[in-house]
């Protein structure tokens, strides 16, 4: 990643606006030599706009998507573009009636320090006193609604059920997981790492966790880790760990596709072995998941959230890397599996 | 196939009950090698058992998964044994209060001219009063019922969505695309010959019928007769074909897994491209049908079937076949599309 000084050195008494944007397009898994740093002035709000100063940017899965020029939810973020990302910020100036100074707000305000928006790229405010604000990333954010929404209205566990999650470590698996034990079901985390394993039985609750990469036959501890077949599999990561999971599918199962992560890239169209078969055995289901189709209920699973955490029934953990010039690196690691929790860069 | 006599030539006085038995095991689709004709007697009804004199055989793409030993809804059908088969037939014999002589039933009766069954084999009584007693196999019987319960309770169709079905002229196809225009939906049809797509067309009123055998770009082709892209598909093939359409769905399109007539064997499991992608930005969701699943409300729905059909807004088609020992083949041709509409032998 280069460093480019737009605006010349004259300006650096005034506030600068790091920004990280996407310089090369990636062919598949984004890395630090696809970005570049280049700083401007904030700029001023307009009438009905605010300034947010990021103080965590969130670090995501779909972010190779976004950088990728290929089919998604989505356009691509443009050449030159500030890369598009999550971030939880205080807002520093407003010309906006509903939001002041010093309010927290969460939205898509990029991988930069300081972001000049709308109130339509506004996402929901965040309240300090109710826990730490980077949550709003996480647990408290679109992982913790990811989670939510796509175990309990896609998968719908019954109480008993075994529920299988891939990357049962990770920001959205951990919450999934979680949640699911609170519904009463028996769950069964893959994970990457003998840590990680570890960590999902103490911290994360689950009942059994296999790290895929330490077995030598992820067909038998699958076996063993859930008896009466998975009624719940909840995907992060498609390929060969997922059609494995596929051949253990309880009559009437309910597959939960969230993430590909595991597909570097999706041109040429990666094969495996068909799921048709065990569908329509198993009478199962796959579906796709995304999350903002459920926007209009965002308050109300935030709201359950926050009693979970309060509780002590639902906890994170959070990799938390310093400094805006760490971000691209953190997405690369993040594809490797290299992180423990919720990435996310402090400012 | 070869014919066996197991009884000698002096029981040939008496009724002659000719079975098709499983002789070999098939990899893939039975052709008539893997099939012996015997003959024995018919048998006596026990306490509570009936004796029914097969009239129609049916042949169906279920059958391989019965013939095959390999994961399938029940076990396979035992070398030696008759080849199991749904068969409409008439009550001859009857050692049970419920059941009497001159009544028609339909049930999983096999492959042969008699059959000796408990109560607990029977299906359903047919009313020779309502349309023909063959239609038991087909449009009133499980096919009906399959592209029934497979459309409206799986693929849920709303009126003015696009409804695509492979194998469109097929005896559950065609029945899809029916139901999904009585429905108010836009009817495609995916086929297999000029004469099966004309017959789309005129016979079972699609909007559009493909032949992709003549289609040299089956993408360009779907693209045209699905502008607005695919909301239901249901599937009877899996393979190339259905690639192409999960490549065309829209947005919350729901694909139903009715069949999987295209892949020769599953074992070793056949490779095919990752549908996760698709299912995920399309939110999408694939779901294997079961019709058994709908057992307890089958009378509900062949009553609107044949209402349909009385109201002349369903019609059938049949390949009719003589004699038991067409059996075999009509099978493999089945597998080869050489049909038009629902394969049955009359005895």
């Amino acid at each position: 990643m280069q460093l480019h000084r737009g605006f010349g050195a004259g300006a650096m008494a005034d506030p600068v606006n790091r920004r990280i944007i996407l310089a090369r397009r990636p062919d598949g898994i984004p890395r630090p030599e696809h970005f570049e740093l280049v700083e401007t002035p904030p700029g001023e709000p307009g009438p009905g706009e605010i300034l947010i100063r990021n103080r965590y940017l969130s670090v995501d899965p779909a972010q190779r998507g976004w950088a990728n020029d290929a089919p998604n939810y989505s356009p691509p973020v443009a050449l030159g573009e500030v890369m598009r990302a999550m971030a939880v910020g205080e807002v520093v100036a407003s010309r906006h009636p509903d939001y002041r100074p010093g309010e927290y707000l969460t939205g898509m305000f990029g991988w930069q320090d300081y972001c000049l928006a709308a109130a339509d790229r506004l996402w929901f405010r965040v309240d300090p006193a109710v826990a730490p604000i980077s949550t709003a990333l996480g647990v408290l954010g679109l992982n913790g609604l990811t989670a939510y929404f796509g175990l309990l209205e896609i998968g719908q566990p019954a109480q008993g059920e075994t529920v299988v999650v891939s990357t049962g470590a990770g920001a959205v698996g951990s919450a999934v997981g979680q949640i699911a034990r609170i519904q009463g079901c028996r769950t069964v985390a893959i994970t990457g790492s003998a840590e990680k394993a570890a960590m999902c039985r103490t911290v994360y609750g689950y009942d059994a966790a296999i790290d895929y990469r330490a077995e030598g036959d992820l067909d038998a501890a699958l076996a063993a880790g859930c008896p009466d077949g998975v009624d719940v599999y909840f995907d992060n990561v498609s390929g060969a760990i997922s059609d494995v999971v596929l051949r253990h599918l309880a009559l009437g199962a309910r597959v939960v596709i969230c993430g590909t992560a595991s597909q570097a890239s999706w041109d040429p169209h990666p094969l495996g072995p068909r799921p048709e078969r065990h569908l329509l055995v198993k009478r199962a289901r796959m579906q796709g998941l995304l999350i903002f189709d459920f926007a209009d209920r965002f308050d109300e699973a935030r709201r359950r959230l926050a009693a979970w955490l309060d509780a002590g029934k639902l906890v994170y953990r959070e990799d938390v890397r310093d400094g805006i010039e760490s971000a691209p690196a953190a997405l690369t690691a993040l594809y490797a599996g290299e992180n423990t929790g919720k990435m996310v860069i402090r400012l």
